[in-house]
């Protein structure tokens, strides 16, 4: 959002789907990852109505409350962002995004990562996000996870284990790209020499499938990571400078992995809006 | 709804799309009449959802407490009745509708019903009341009453101010059919004559374009009323007798007037359920 300016995006939280609030989900035999819970063919809707450039009332779930509240009226922008427990559910539901990626963080990452969201910005104690971990793992195998296998790009932050290194360590970015969309040439400035802090290679995934796959190693160079980022850039053939603000995790530090990762997503969002405007490119 | 059952009809009400709550339209330059005080365009797209089937997240406003809240999930039954201010506004929406009826009472008797509702059900004072019909009357003029012009049926409850009568009296309907879309024959079971209970008139409406006028006056003899009821019932060619909560005010009073404008709706009815069922009698 800050690489192309928040004013140019529209972004939609796709858990605003949920169909019961946090007090009527007590008694309910399912979380909010099952997609009973949730709102479905209304988002499927939505979606529709978004990518064809129409406005939506989009439900308001409240998650400090757990209430679902008054409707927001939203228009899309230049570009739209969804993100969400299910939004690559439904054939439909992928069928309106240009780019679809799934984020899949090691269990320990993840874990950590909900822990701190929870505890700090949601208020519940420890052990209340453990249970609920606990009691959401069945339905995220059966719901969330299978997602994995309809994005076009998988987007994994994880410590590298052959090396020892633990969560607390800067993390590697392992990208796994899917060829369900055009990727930029990375052949071109990745060798598949596994020794490198950066490297390309082409592997089957977890269901044999072709993939590329891509590992930029918390290490890597800027003087490396550089030559790669302006050769992705070149090849978008826009007139502006590589934003600066990829990788800033604050403004004093810059992560080599989040910021190639940024720029690959970036380069697929500028490409599919040139696509809408500029289609005899495709 | 009684007649047809309320499990097969779905409601909305239009008023629901109100952009704004009761507190921020304080500050606002235009009452709940103008369409910018509604989600038109939200409205549109919902009706069209409806009419191919689909279900929606209607948002709800609520006339007590005056504030919008948590949507609601529809879906279409066999029948959908949509009332409210500004559904005939735009050409989308009544591009929705198999029928469309506006009802039409003499100013008299309006400001004497929403006086009675308001002060009754939402508890304001008959100064409040008058006060707001007065502030609205720039935007029913310009918003409200030319939806008229678009309505297939209009319907005006009224004394017969040639005779004297009162708002207290019990009322004639007088119903205007115009010919955008196919009325029963009541050619055949009611004559010109103005002096009947109950005639029908070729004439032209205050635009100049021809409509049927069919008056039955509150006098209307039961004898008579069933003669038009049953030759409107035959037409429909359905194996099931008059339903007897037409015109009934309470268990014991039968309104003639209501009885007849309730059938013709009915009729309406069931002749497009009939038409989307089965296309090829259309």
């Amino acid at each position: 959002m800050e690489a192309l300016g928040p004013d140019r995006i529209t972004s939609v939280g796709a858990d605003d789907y949920h169909r019961y609030d946090r007090q009527e989900r007590k008694s309910l035999p399912f979380t909010p990852l099952h997609p009973k819970c949730n709102y479905i063919d209304i988002m499927e809707q939505h979606l529709q109505h978004l990518s064809l450039g129409q406005p939506i009332l989009k439900p308001v779930y409240d998650h400090d409350t757990g209430q679902l509240g008054r409707p927001e009226y939203v228009e899309p922008r230049e570009f739209v962002i969804v993100e969400g427990l299910l939004p690559l559910h439904t054939a439909v539901s992928r069928a309106c995004f240009d780019i679809t990626v799934f984020l899949d963080p090691p269990e320990e990452i993840r874990i950590a990562w909900k822990l701190r969201r929870d505890i700090k910005k949601r208020g519940y104690t420890e052990e209340q996000v453990r249970a609920e971990l606990e009691k959401r793992e069945p339905e995220s195998a059966e719901f969330i996870r299978p997602q994995r296998a309809h994005a076009d790009i998988v987007v994994r932050f994880s410590p590298i284990e052959e090396r020892g290194e633990s969560p607390e360590d800067p993390l590697s970015a392992y990208l796994l790209l899917r060829p369900t969309i055009s990727h930029p040439d990375l052949v071109k400035v990745l060798g598949d020499d596994t020794r490198e802090a950066m490297h390309l290679q082409l592997r089957r995934d977890a269901d044999g499938k072709p993939v590329d796959s891509v590992h930029i190693h918390s290490y890597a160079d800027r003087k490396d990571t550089k030559k790669v980022e302006q050769a992705i850039w070149d090849e978008l053939g826009i007139d502006e400078p590589v934003p600066e603000t990829l990788g800033m995790i604050d403004p004093d530090t810059r992560d080599e992995p989040l910021a190639l990762t940024q720029l690959i997503l970036l380069y697929h969002l500028i490409q599919a809006r040139e696509s809408h405007v500029r289609p005899e490119r495709r």
